[in-house]
């Protein structure tokens, strides 16, 4: 059996072939919200597929789903030894607005210590990295555990059509736990593993007045205009203190314990150090709370977009019609994701003047999720990281959204280990998203060592 | 001499071929704002020095600005009789949300009474109306008037270069007042008067927060949202009885005269007629005042536009870098135009959050406006109305904005008649902008009758 040590010293003499094909991985505009990148998206799947296929892994396929397809491939020849289903996603986010971009988005730019482009780091690094990991196993000989590959191609839509596709496949995918690699660590020296992780509830909400744009000099004083109104409900969705207003919205909040507070504080970033990464001139959030606790462990309900009326060139005196903003919520144990959009009617139904109409759309929902912090692959994990980065890594609390996690743990029974290797300050869902090259080489490492460690549990 | 009824009559033989130049002139997609169609303002000024020139008119000239050129043309064949400066814009509004109207906005369209066309009402119907009437005194031997023809391209932005333009050419436009035909009547059968009209303050308001977009997911909770932000600044700008809130923003504002009120109550459009109109629910404003008061007599702050972060397709949970609204306030006499922007700044200092930062853009100005009722312009149109609909004619407060007509107060030292045939549900501004044919033709006549009741004055 090849020892650890020489996979590693096997795959660092890979770097520069690693670094020529995550160009490529990236290169692919794999844009699954937008229709007019399907055909995009689905290349990107069979680029990751025949990658699959080059290493060694059998049963390569592209599975088709109700939306873009999951890649699936397996490599299951270590008897005896836990099976390991790696989960990942292809896809990425839109680029706009693109004028803010340094370089173009799908044309991979190294500067200085990172690689830019869409993707780098959510999740195209990690996903690459795993990927030539295992490559660098399979190269030496074989892999210590048995591999399932798992990668979705709509993580970035809410992972919509999953749930019955891990259904279907529940055999195919049946495994020990999960290494979800869909994650990052705190600073280029400081490794962390992430133990929970907010849900999500994403709304568009519509106010609708006049039947038409009109005149603002012909109606302007006896018409309600709906942009104003919806800026009245949302700046109603907040208190002076930062809490969200919706009816019901922390009944069922879990409290943190003081050993985690305690934990989280240990996280070694300043809220000058917060101010700096986001270029903000104060930060802002509920009172009561760390900014640690207030991404990781509070919920929170933002306007990621907003649309009403004329907004080119120039002055156009008119009262729109209608007002659009999209609302999402981040969830924390122990809220129930479905029951936000009842908060968010209710909320409507009491607030919305009766001069206009509503109408409430549900774009997308994932409960929060919470891991054990003390399974065998979950130690694993720390290890890899202790022994990749010299320092004992920190736990912390993710304030984004892994539907997939919460749903291999209905349908398959499993848990997941978040290990991945993007950083706070990668711009991800932003311009000029990057990803630090000396984290994917190191993340390729922790990766070689966690396959190994969880096979001798 | 001819008898104005022999010009009525000529004219009237004639309406087939006005429709066909009406359509021709409204085919012209003179959208002065945008700049891609800078080739069709001044396409559409040479169109109307042709109409000018070809029906009789003598120094006809297409005349540059800084901006989009103005069209002059005069006929000055009647000795010791008024010199009338005819007023109008050939300017027309943006067309979106162009899937909105139901025929294309420049391929005017006739259905039942109305002609559909971008600036069919807003004003090409007007100003068309006017030309043919000039048309038929000329074709009958003369106009009982000197009369010289005065079109701007830059209406709908604020008329932005006139003002130096005015002051330029002020003894070539010297006259014994103005006719304004940018106007409107209440109803097809309910002619009226405008002698006030709304002065205007147009500006952006940005507020940025991060140096960039951000994850909601990474980030929600602890920077703060500039587009919740700015929906907290203008949920602020109204108070719960409908008043603006800026400070000082009554504090010059006219009182309406108990005669005014009065005169005002007559107009028969009932709140239900305006609901229907508009489309809306209920009508919303100012309390304390009828909604005719609210349009005309009374200042208005409005959202004309509002973006941010993502508004497209699907759910990118994104926190936005920055937001952007479009806010114009409608203004009365005496309130002073430019004390607005102070007004708008002083309530952002003192309401704005120490998490963002905030920025605002003058876009355009103009002051109020009062006409005497009396002059003997403003009763021969008074006449010409009554001759042409059968009943006395209502005087009213207009709610938008004719820059011009205290320019030329100021600069030329003349009063203006504004006698225009738009109707209140004409859809000006918006989608299936239409003007009604019955009116645009009563309106010729009526000009005819104007320009020979004020020769004998």
């Amino acid at each position: 059996m090849t020892s650890v040590q020489q996979v590693l010293e096997s795959s660092k003499r890979d770097h520069d072939r690693y670094l020529t094909e995550f160009r490529e991985y990236l290169s692919i505009p794999s844009i699954s919200t937008l229709s007019e990148h399907k055909q995009d998206v689905q290349r990107c799947a069979e680029w990751l597929a025949n990658q699959l296929y080059g290493i060694g892994f059998k049963n390569v396929e592209v599975l088709a789903t109700a939306g873009h397809p999951v890649v699936y491939g397996e490599w299951l020849n270590a008897p005896g030894k836990p099976t390991v289903l790696v989960y990942g996603h292809y896809d990425v986010q839109p680029v706009d607005p693109l004028n803010e971009w340094t370089s173009p988005p799908f044309e991979p730019s190294v500067r200085g210590d990172n690689i830019y482009a869409r993707g780098a780091s959510d999740m195209k690094g990690q996903g690459h990295a795993v990927l030539k990991a295992l490559e660098a196993w399979l190269k030496s000989g074989g892999l210590p555990v048995n591999v399932k590959m798992f990668f979705e191609g709509e993580e970035e839509i809410g992972s919509r059509n999953l749930e019955p596709f891990v259904e279907k496949y529940k055999s195919k995918l049946k495994c020990d736990f999960v290494l979800n690699c869909d994650s990052h660590i705190l600073k280029p020296d400081v490794p962390s593993l992430v133990y929970g992780l907010r849900g999500l509830g994403y709304f568009e909400v519509w106010v609708y007045g006049a039947k038409s744009d009109l005149h603002s000099g012909g109606f302007g004083g006896a018409v309600h205009n709906p942009a104003q109104v919806l800026c009245e409900l949302i700046a109603g969705m907040h208190d002076a203190n930062g809490h969200v207003t919706l009816p019901g919205f922390y009944d069922k909040v879990r409290v943190l314990s003081k050993e985690e507070r305690v934990e989280l504080a240990r996280i070694p970033i300043s809220d000058e150090a917060w101010q700096e990464m986001t270029g903000t001139k104060l930060l802002y959030g509920e009172k009561g709370f760390t900014t640690v606790e207030r991404i990781g462990g509070r919920p929170t309900l933002e306007v990621n977009g907003f649309l009403s009326g004329f907004t080119g060139e120039g002055s156009k005196t008119v009262l729109p019609a209608k007002a659009m903003a999209k609302i999402s919520m981040r969830l924390v144990p122990e809220q129930d994701n479905g029951a936000v959009e009842n908060q968010l009617k209710e909320y409507l139904r009491k607030n919305a003047p009766q001069t206009v109409t509503w109408e409430v759309k549900n774009l997308t929902s994932a409960p929060a999720v919470l891991v054990d912090r003390n399974t065998p692959a979950m130690r694993a994990a720390a290890s890899a990281l202790q022994a990749t980065f010299g320092v004992r890594p920190l736990f912390q609390l993710a304030g984004g959204s892994v539907p997939v996690v919460n749903m291999v743990k209905t349908r398959l029974g499993v848990d997941s280990v978040l290990l991945g290797f993007g950083l706070p300050d990668d711009n991800i869902h932003a311009p000029n998203e990057r990803q630090h090259l000396p984290t994917y080489y190191r993340g390729i490492e922790a990766y070689i060592r966690f396959f190994y460690l969880v096979s001798q549990k």
